[in-house]
């Protein structure tokens, strides 16, 4: 056998139904092709024009959309090059030569790339996703006679003069039986603002204008003004909160991309993201699923991103390996840093007052992309219960005071619910430590992140056990029971707490007699597991605790003496549950009678 | 000009590449692909020898997947048709030429379709989407020499003659650069495992089978035994508790479907769904995304489906009006209520037992799919707070006796939180009503369905009201005190209610003198907005309450004619707060001050 050589070659009849079918994931992206292919048509004879390879009168270029329920026809309409019955056999008759891709050769010195849309062939016959049967209607710049192109959908086509004597390209589809919901203007005009809202030329609907040609993404920043921000925000989103601030993109190289990101107010019930950022090819819609092009923890901003450099309609796993597409992270992930650091220096109190909502971008941020702590080590802000707010070095210096244990270590106190925490918060106060409020659930992760940053700096919730041991500054005091005394309280109170642990602590006469605390250790890995959605093993596993009893309190010491008169022990272990939000049903019920019947 | 008429052209060089990345959406598909084909050619060498059309040694048919690092090359090998030079031309050079089509057309009457897994030509050039280039061995079961075909992954190839002397084909792909991590053999064994653990030919991977080629979906149910379901239950899902049952689906008219599926024990956690619905296409997985093709509330339950009828790549809006999916949707629905009830019918202890998983499937479905109901309603429960099972024709008559109001309404009652609604249990104990228990997140909409289908019957929370406004029968009883006691002991409320409602009511003596009751339907707006994740407007707002006092209580009286005496009024308040769970924060922590000091 001698061995041969010859090039693949595809069957047009098996392959035309998947370019039909299969090469978009939705069949309204017809209007987007084809309303793009008209812009395209449109921006290019401009150019010739401009560099005076056309002199005739450009005219009014908008572009038309039209439906016509009774013929059933959707009808897009453009004034732009136009093809001659020759081009019509190049570009439409030959799929995939792409007639973009020789314009910009031929005339590559002059042409901004971005000026030119999609590759021609391809997109047109995304047409017979909804019709039955096309026809164009063209008439180019060139002194030539107007043609008509027509085919069924198989790949049979038909050319033949037409009337046409204005310069531009009619497509008219005759919609198909199965997508006769698509001669409904409303939907058309939907699908028109979701692909059009921001194309470069006017496109015409009804006799309105549905599109703003010179959203603000394309402007010089020197030539806006907050208001015009705003103003676009509101465009974007016409139900959305006025955003905090913005960063305008504007990236030449090594990739090309343009944008406007916005801070929105963020509100704690923050799963609710129905504005989300809308990605542009060339003022084109594309997705509002940036996955992949925005870093997870800022897939919460809103605005624009337009950028040609992102390759569309290509498998995920392709798009995660882009080169292009990493370096795009990167520039928003370092973009975003740089306008937090210039805010915070420029306005210290502006930042605070829109920690909330910052917070949550930088902690997201530090709990998922390691290398972002230290961009943003500067401005995370730690706020108290005074709702004063310190920056990690501001932190240190004042806990340096007297919240450092008898080993030199840093220990933060912190509350993750600031109403249930109440006794514990007033306990820190009266000994002039500081509360941090860490109470979304981002925190949990943010302080382990913190933690491990800095050394010999950790936090405690306030109520993980008695001040003293919480900040263990080796001093000791002693109770006034003596040790037999202590046992008997010791055990008048073990009937109650089943397997957990009773802690006789000296403690000021006036506070509490009897508290509960929990570990901290044990409560964050709870918590840790309610972040990550595991109900296991410890979720479900009763919570363990202390409960420590005020040694010094005169009740105590009455247990101590007269022993459980009128249920004393059971209504002090009572009254600390309820400290903790830990007595329900039952024995809430009960302990409300047994109230109401003191009283 | 001329009318002209003419066949669309593909230019190969612009198509190719489409094909190569666009056609998948993830380039580990390239290995499903390729054993396919192996499995297909495999399939039809034994098709033709059981029909006579080949008489040599079948031998073993196993099929072998190796890498070998060093080469950097994976090679698929089958013991199938193989191919000559001539079908290598015919079927790999024009792209889409189906291979598989023309086989079936061929021996159409004694083929059985589901035999031949897809389209020939396409997915061997998935082959690309991770190697430079390709290489095929391959000799023919015809008397003809064995060939080879080398492809660099341009349009170009080379067909040259080959060694080969044993039947079948070896493709080996030549990793490129890019796609190195496909040569570690862990990676590899997992794509096999994914994608082929039910292929129906032996797949050999290091000295490994890796498949199991009989999967219990193409038994008969007949020749099964509860035992293989479970341990079929496990091979899916090795972590996986026990199912509780299952249905065995199996159609052929009007479409083709087979597959297991089975009813998971649910937790109320529910939202950690990893065991999903495997969906397959001739044993060759394609997916666990089983939208549109399963009805949503059922897309919780586990096991497979296999049917060669549910389109496959191909885009999401036409999957959704495909008439097949369509009526395998329908009928997934049908067989899932009749197969419920008849579990009801045969064995009522054991779904009453069952009813906590089951009933959030029936609950799902009778909110999301109106039909469902009618199915259902024989066989829906309700659960009251001692564990007892109603349907609610049996509770309707249940409510006739002591829950029926003064207008003939049927009126159910029911907790939400039984440790939470403590108290107001034990009141409606007393009255001897009865007290359905309505817990988990879909109950709210589910009380909703219920109350549309069935007349003069609601449902109403034990605490929106006091028993007797609850359920109105006409009777009116009569408070101890005079009208101006009632003024006196009102004022002294109002002075911590806000602008809420003191209501005085008649009570028995021996009821908590002060209860806080929120109505039914300001509870119930509220719930729906938390299940429909709207934090909106009423989210927001402090709940509106009445204050509910004991006008028959002896403390109440003491108010009367004492006064406030010790802050009674404020201490029965709180009390109230407390046992609706609304004392909390500082107002809490000054309850438990004062009540420690009274001991």
């Amino acid at each position: 056998m001698v061995t041969e050589k010859g090039t693949i070659s595809i069957n047009t009849e098996n392959i035309f139904p998947i370019i039909k079918k299969f090469l978009y994931s939705d069949n309204e992206i017809f209007l987007r092709e084809l309303v793009s292919n008209a812009v395209d048509a449109t921006q290019k004879i401009k150019k010739l024009s401009s560099m005076g390879q056309f002199d005739g009168e450009l005219g009014d270029l908008k572009i038309g959309v039209s439906v016509d329920k009774e013929a059933k026809t959707i009808t897009i309409s453009d004034k732009g090059l136009g093809m001659t019955a020759e081009e019509i056999k190049k570009y439409i008759n030959q799929i995939a030569f792409s007639g973009a891709k020789e314009f910009v050769e031929k005339y590559n010195e002059q042409t901004d790339k971005s000026q030119i849309i999609g590759q021609f062939g391809l997109g047109f016959y995304s047409a017979f996703m909804v019709a039955k049967e096309v026809e164009i209607i063209t008439k180019s710049y060139k002194d030539e006679p107007a043609a008509r192109w027509f085919s069924d959908g198989s790949t049979e086509f038909e050319i033949s003069a037409a009337e046409k004597t204005e310069r531009g390209t009619d497509i008219i589809l005759h919609v198909a039986d199965d997508a006769e919901d698509f001669l409904e203007e409303s939907k058309i005009e939907q699908i028109l603002v979701k692909y059009g809202k921001f194309l470069p030329v006017e496109i015409e609907f009804k006799e309105n204008i549905i599109n703003n040609p010179n959203p603000i993404w394309v402007k010089s920043p020197s030539e806006l003004k907050d208001e015009d921000y705003i103003a676009f925000y509101k465009e974007l989103y016409p139900y959305g909160e006025d955003p905090l601030f913005w960063i305008h993109l504007n990236v030449d190289y090594p990739f090309n991309l343009t944008g406007v990101l916005y801070f929105p107010k963020v509100k704690q019930d923050f799963q609710l993201n129905r504005e989300k950022i809308q990605l542009y090819s060339r003022q084109v819609f594309i997705t509002d699923d940036v996955k992949d092009v925005v870093p997870e923890f800022l897939q919460l901003l809103h605005g624009v991103i337009d950028s040609p450099d992102i390759p569309l309609n290509v498998s995920r796993s392709y798009l995660q390996s882009d080169g292009n597409v990493k370096r795009i992270n990167q520039h928003i992930t370092k973009k975003v840093a740089d306008k937090l650091h210039e805010l915070f220096n420029n306005d210290r109190k502006a930042f605070e007052d829109k920690w909330e909502s910052i917070g949550l971008f930088v902690k997201y941020g530090i709990i998922s992309d390691e290398k972002f702590y230290d961009r943003a080590k500067d401005f995370i802000l730690l706020k108290n219960i005074d709702g004063q707010c310190f920056t990690l070095e501001e932190y240190k210096t004042k806990l340096e005071a007297n919240q450092k244990d008898k080993d030199g270590n840093l220990v933060g106190l912190y509350a993750n619910d600031v109403e249930k925490q109440d006794s514990f918060i007033s306990g820190a106060k009266k000994r002039e430590f500081d509360v941090i409020v860490f109470d979304d659930v981002l925190d949990s992760h943010f302080i382990n992140a913190i933690e491990s940053k800095i050394e010999k700096f950790s936090f405690k919730r306030v109520d993980a056990d008695t001040f003293d041991k919480l900040i263990d500054k080796g001093l000791k005091s002693e109770v006034v029971l003596s040790e037999d005394e202590k046992k008997k309280v010791e055990e008048a109170f073990k009937e109650f707490v089943g397997t957990n642990i009773v802690q006789i602590e000296a403690l000021p006469v006036d506070e509490i007699p009897v508290s509960i605390v929990v570990p901290e250790f044990m409560r964050r890995y709870a918590d840790m597991s309610k972040v990550n959605g595991q109900g296991g093993m410890f979720g479900n596993m009763p919570m363990m605790y202390n409960l420590v009893v005020n040694g010094n309190h005169p009740l105590v010491s009455k247990i101590a003496t007269e022993g459980n008169e009128n249920g004393l022990v059971k209504q002090l272990y009572d009254l600390a549950l309820l400290s903790q939000g830990m007595l329900s049903g039952n024995a809430l019920t009960q302990f409300i009678e047994r109230t109401v019947g003191k009283l």
